[in-house]
């Protein structure tokens, strides 16, 4: 189990691996500064340091002496920060709005920001992950704004999408006196232990695949597996599904049919992530809403498997071959420092356990094991999982003494499942985007966006607005 | 000049030692028990652990059933927290009103909460001092917190006193969730570098003994260090100084003599911060208003040298010698663990410049060298300081964002210049204490109390009962 949970949790950053891509021809310009840390921030056992990147743009400043002067800063997330400052147009639009210094900040261990060079995911130097934590991050951050602020007093607005909302509304929970508010985009700071349910998420997929054409995609889905697992128990059977689906490397043994069964169930939870209303561009190009695409080649109910498996084929294909250009099917996971890191995460903080039960998901059946979860860690990294950690310093589902933070959610997203749909207070605004996919409104403006999309854009500028206002 | 401040900064542990001592025949019974932490909160280097003492006593809870019985939870400072348990009356008397459980936890490094055992101070294992900071410490209040709560949603209370309030604060502030109030108590959490003036203490000492007889008895004081100066010129002088104060041993060199005013500099310090409104007794017996009686001995201004020196001798006897029982002046610095705890505290984060404008105060002129000081540090600990550390956390003056907390401080206590003495927003209570010495609202009821003192337990018995019922 312990694979596919650490497969999932992966998700977050699959999707901006993904998104990354999009729409290549965007281009915001920065300059590229660089930003020395302290390596460890708590303790004094050593004063190394090292540097952090961060995105700069001042040109949207109209005073450059005046001290009130907002900074919009994006609390960087899992990936290369050049990534999210390329799609994160709605800060940008923003900044402009508002005549705001934009900053992304490259979160440590990522993209360029490592803190021991190449050898910082060395497996042999398990010592080099010790400080891969939020609260290092965090206070990495405290530290650049404090710089930054230069001795004023300007208003500092925390953005981030997926993991870097989740940094952004807990900066704004532990350093109030750093950043006047924080959107928190599509941040799923309640997908810990023990207080969300961990099969929430497959869920949601299964219900964004269910509702996206006819109610008999899911339902091909879920019978799909039994039809891969008894088509894969033998020899012929694994050269059909090899053959169907344009394997590059044909399906061998049930390690290869493990590993491709993997494959499809992500796929479909990064297209429930990035069910954009537009036509949007990543490995291969997609189709706006692209689950309804995928969900069309399903409507019809299947009566042999050799039917269902070339359906089931076409309908993958959506993602994986839209322009049909792909010569193969490659579904090697390709693994990156960016990749190493989140998979880290996972194994010290960011503990999030996924599950499914068969019978009320598309998706086959599996637990949650925490212990397996954890021995693989070991294994791995040589790190002990503290799945507590972050609701004892954040607070779970506890969050009444916050305020000024933006949760916004889009309901066709997964990742809503561990959101905050409510708001504890009335200094705390949710957000809820019905046809909203992964932190869609994070996105530069787009003629195809959706009306609640637009509104949830106002809302937050104008909620933004206020705090910077009121400061 | 680092020696000066050192010293300076061991004020407040030095007053908890001296109270620890008063009125030993009240005593508050509870049981000693031990929790488990990691020595590293924040990093995953290493999964080395070690036991914190608390003190428990659950003899106040009505029902032991019920899931809302408050815990009044005491932030053990830079002490052995018996010593705060047997010193910390109104959380007891607040326990009986509101059926609470009572915990007070001992801050790691003090007392028997030594991480490394007998070697913990070994200043040839300096990596032994590296956890010794705020933020682990709030970090062991939290996890003992979450484990005491056990599931349940029990409202929590943090009391502290002095230091000890400045961690209740903060830990209110950086863990809401887990602490519906906070009651801070004589608590500088503006004693840092840029933000409050390193004079202030100075000046609050002189104006104390300035307005506690006559205007005489600062004027003394402040002739009283030419005095000492000229005399400690010579032999004879010398001889003259040890006879006057009775010296265990005396003045021989420069260095001797540096030493002794610094001590009488002390004396000031603490007599003005345990200048209570009755009788107490510690490593000897002090009358009520303690800085009255001193100011007595010094109502009149003194012609020759020699006859203000005998007048001082008298005036400084309140302190060392009420009983005169006292054989002669011991004025070596008595140094044990806690003490030395305190010291690393200020190398490491608790940086609280002190310094003297020798024309405002009746002190010696002193000015604030952090070069030094950190200098001092490093050759002492290894350490190097890190001034701005606590600012860039918990926010300095600016702390808008907190909520539930009590800040009280007495305006004769000289550590009230360090403290919140305005409220920055309607959850968060300023108390003051006209007639207050350091945190005298945290001790148990006496019927020499002055009205202010009744009245600001009174409000914070009404607060704290307030924060309970609404959560």
């Amino acid at each position: 189990m312990g694979e596919i949970q650490l497969r999932l949790s992966l998700a977050i950053f699959t999707v901006i691996l993904l998104i990354g891509g999009i729409k290549s021809e965007e281009k915001y310009h920065y300059l590229i500064k660089e930003f020395v840390v302290p390596l460890d921030h708590f303790s004094f056992l050593s004063n190394a340091t090292f540097s952090i990147r961060y995105l700069y743009n001042d040109s949207f400043v109209r005073d450059q002496s005046n001290a009130r002067t907002p900074i919009l800063f994006y609390t960087g997330n899992e990936g290369d920060i050049e990534l999210f400052a390329q799609n994160t147009g709605f800060l940008w639009e923003e900044a402009e709005r508002k005549h705001a210094l934009v900053v992304f900040a490259e979160h440590r261990y990522y993209g360029k920001s490592l803190p021991f060079g190449k050898s910082t995911f060395n497996t042999s130097m398990p010592e080099h992950l010790a400080y891969f934590t939020v609260e290092q991050t965090l206070e990495d951050y405290a530290m650049l704004i404090t710089y930054l602020r230069n001795g004023t007093q300007r208003p500092v607005v925390t953005f981030g999408g997926s993991y870097g909302g989740m940094l952004a509304a807990w900066f704004r929970m532990k350093y109030p006196h750093l950043a006047v508010g924080a959107l928190a985009a599509s941040a799923p700071i309640l997908q810990f232990p023990g207080i969300t349910d961990c099969d929430i998420f497959y869920r949601i997929v299964t219900s964004v695949f269910a509702n996206a054409y006819n109610s008999n995609c899911t339902v091909n889905i879920a019978k799909s597996w039994r039809v891969f697992e008894t088509l894969g128990g033998t020899d012929a059977g694994k050269k059909q599904i090899s053959d169907a689906f344009n394997l590059c490397s044909p399906v061998k043994s049930d390690a290869d049919l493990k590993k491709f069964l993997d494959y499809v169930e992500e796929v479909y939870s990064n297209l429930a992530m990035v069910n954009y209303p537009y036509s949007s561009s990543f490995l291969a190009p997609l189709p706006a809403f692209p689950v309804r695409q995928v969900c069309f080649y399903l409507k019809d109910l299947h009566t042999t498997d050799a039917d269902l498996l070339h359906t089931m084929a076409s309908a993958l294909a959506v993602y994986t071959n839209f322009t049909g250009t792909t010569k193969c099917l490659d579904i090697s996971a390709t693994s990156n420092a960016d990749e190493s890191g989140w998979n880290i995460q996972t194994c010290n903080q960011m503990v999030m356990p996924f599950c499914s039960n068969g019978t009320e998901t598309m998706f086959r059946p599996s637990t949650w094991n925490f212990n397996e979860f954890s021995e693989k860690c070991y294994k791995d990294y040589r790190l002990t999982p503290k799945p507590y950690d972050i609701i004892l310093r954040y607070g779970g589902k506890n969050i009444e003494a916050a305020t000024n933070i933006i949760f916004s959610n889009g309901l066709l997203d997964p990742w809503s499942g561990g959101g905050v749909l409510q708001a504890p207070n009335d200094k705390i605004h949710v957000i809820i985007l019905p046809e909203g996919a992964h932190h869609l409104d994070l996105r530069r403006s787009d003629p195809a966006d959706p009306p609640s999309v637009r509104d949830a854009r106002n809302k937050e500028s104008a909620i933004i607005a206020r705090w910077i206002e009121e400061f």
